[in-house]
């Protein structure tokens, strides 16, 4: 894994539509199928230095276009509400498991569980 | 309000950032302050055609980026199954008020509805 490629994956899968085809290529061979340099340069027939200088105008595309709309962090903290309410949803199924085994809130529970126990199809 | 004004105030929200200062300023004049051309072109002492080639160039800039990226689309979904939450707890709250009123469940059904009741917020 390269350095930083959690974080690139992230600001790619939110904004990598923006970059040109080949830049996508490049940054997705790079990033996703953690190719090297000097592999790249190889398949797409580019010098290696052609390759480099794509990955870092890309990481500087993505970056700045996160710095000016925030939209990868605004995802992060919709996330981080959901994982609370998917916590106090397992609470409440506990206590109604335990002590009331109520089907009809249940269900419900059930229903909204299977949202927020699906993060990343968010 | 003009025509397809929510439209362009959530695109406007979400990719404002990536217009130059006086395309947003022009932009949020238009938009947000319902101001007309003329109007805006004597504020700004800009011809009126520059005013309106100002906001017809931000408008394909706002939605070419939308059509790209899709994130207002996925804001909405993530909206639409936070509603759908939203009314799950308040079932699940009327049923523990009719019959248990069992109070940690209260409490969870509460601080979750606070999170799905600011969506606004998100």
């Amino acid at each position: 894994m390269k350095i930083k490629s959690v974080e690139m994956c992230l600001l790619f899968d939110f904004y990598g539509d923006i970059l040109t085809d080949k830049q996508k290529e490049i940054f997705d061979l790079y990033y996703n199928e953690d190719m090297s340099l000097a592999e790249i340069s190889e398949n797409l027939g580019i010098t290696r230095q052609g390759v480099r200088d794509s990955i870092i105008r890309s990481e500087a595309i993505l970056t700045t276009t996160e710095e000016k709309l925030g939209l990868v962090a605004r995802y992060g903290r919709i996330q981080s509400k959901m994982q609370k309410i998917d916590e106090a949803l397992r609470n409440i199924k506990f206590i109604n498991d335990s002590n009331y085994r109520n089907n009809d809130i249940k269900k419900l529970v059930s229903s909204a569980l299977e949202i927020t126990g699906n993060l990343s199809e968010l």
